[in-house]
């Protein structure tokens, strides 16, 4: 139960006697804790799981305030974000709190998993830094590009596993493989949904990651796709504005080259690599964690 | 010597192989090192005292950086600010990059160790929150003030001086005590270096605290010396862009009913107490370190 984490988080924060603080946490939406659910998964519901958890989904929501403030997100999860509601200057400091309270806990688990748990946050950061430069212009390095979403958001949940394998004994690199696998597929498949879901299901326009200057898997194989002529007009929309024809036109060319069929074979494979791993195991439960990321709506 | 830490901080960036993180971290103006120099007269300049001045000289370097996003500063110790030159994002970015690396050296160290030092950062990044609170409109909660000032300047030098006692084995609670006495007296010294010194001196237009929102303890002082009429004043300039007219009135005002005087007899008297702590067991390097902080220029 993912519960036992929203009340080890709430009082860990409570602990901290800051009623403001408190205040803000309790705005976060606390979200599917999908890190939680591979810990659990992997190593049972032991305390020393539930407390694992907590520190995680602690560094999970830190660097979801920070990437709102980067992002100028106004919306989190469907609810007002808190550098919306608050303003940047307290998400920061709550993220930095979350973060310090989180490596604080860690001081009291293994030197083993407190390594493996702050290296993914140094990961994660870095990871950030390079999709504010990756977002600055119009690129197509598809390399770059997949190194910052291992970094960014597949070294967490790497590390989750990882750290679930410790806890329960079992082989860490295996684990470790199949979180890095489900994490990149997870963003990658984010990354298709902002481009074939339409705006209502997402809770965000259309094509957002492009407007933002985010330029994901499909539009790089979209540019690779095009023509000269095509592909300046393609680079002319990056991170503007939309209208519905230059909206249409994208999905068009992406439809005629198939490119989002392209970039959810590459999803798919890696979901397929981590259930091989996972069946090799016998942990069917975690198999089936990977199979129904794959299978979110289209 | 500092140049070792400067050493080991740039060579704990480069272990990181990220040539964009590398590169925005060597445009931070390093400092005057005030916790490492309290680490090493306390416990010697051993392998053990620079990696563990590191960490906490990352850690400030961090705050450094978060701070200066929330200020929206344009420079940093004469330089311009990575927030200026890099933009917010850039600069939140790196000042998690710095945070996480040094959690993840603390993870080398004691678990005593690194406990004192995250929890130093809980309380800074409580101190910066409050900070954020405190500023938003006037107020003169003297109280509030002083715990914000503790949290936020004084805790990790609290820190260093208990951390420098721990690898000397030398006694925890009398170190901590000095450390702390320091930390909260320098940042009063700080306050009114805001109110007396010209902005050349300073590097920032005079009375910048008060033109931010910072209502330091001289400004309270101030306003507890004032009629009904002149409060009002007071407080109507308060967050403003003063004229020179205004500036002088809140000057004249101040020297009237010697607030700057009084502000200024209370950071000596900590700083007494600090001196007297160290006189008690021998630690007179300790002692010029505190009788050269109150004897700044004013």
């Amino acid at each position: 139960m993912t519960s036992a984490v929203d009340r080890k988080m709430e009082s860990y924060i409570e602990e901290l006697g800051d009623s403001r603080a408190l205040t803000l946490y309790r705005k976060l939406p606390k979200g599917k804790k999908l890190r939680t659910k591979l810990i659990f998964k992997i190593a049972g519901e032991s305390q020393e799981a539930i407390d694992v958890a907590s520190t995680v989904e602690m560094i999970h929501l830190a660097s979801l305030l920070h990437d709102d403030v980067i992002d100028g997100a106004t919306t989190r999860r469907g609810k007002i974000s808190v550098n919306a509601s608050d303003g940047d200057k307290s998400a920061i400091m709550l993220g930095d709190i979350l973060y310090s309270k989180a490596f604080y806990q860690l001081t009291d688990m293994s030197p083993q998993i407190a390594k493996i748990i702050s290296n993914a946050v140094i990961l994660l950061s870095l990871g950030e830094l390079a999709d504010v430069e990756l977002s600055s212009k119009f690129h197509t390095n598809k390399e770059a590009y997949l190194k910052m979403l291992y970094q960014k958001t597949a070294s967490l949940m790497e590390a989750s596993a990882e750290v679930g394998a410790i806890l329960a004994r079992k082989d860490r690199e295996l684990f470790r493989e199949y979180g890095k696998n489900l994490g990149i597929a997870f963003q990658m498949i984010d990354d298709i949904l902002d481009i074939t879901s339409d705006s209502k299901t997402l809770g965000k326009p259309a094509l957002h990651d492009f407007i933002e200057g985010k330029v994901t898997l499909p539009y790089i194989y979209l540019y690779e796709s095009l023509d000269r002529e095509e592909r300046e007009y393609l680079k002319s929309l990056h991170k503007k504005r939309l209208s519905e024809d230059e909206a249409l036109w994208i999905k068009g060319k992406m439809r005629e080259n198939r490119v989002v069929e392209r970039a959810y074979a590459e999803a798919k494979a890696l979901v397929e690599e981590a259930i091989k791993l996972m069946d090799s195991v016998g942990e069917e439960g975690l198999s089936d964690i990977a199979r129904a990321m794959i299978e979110r709506e289209f």
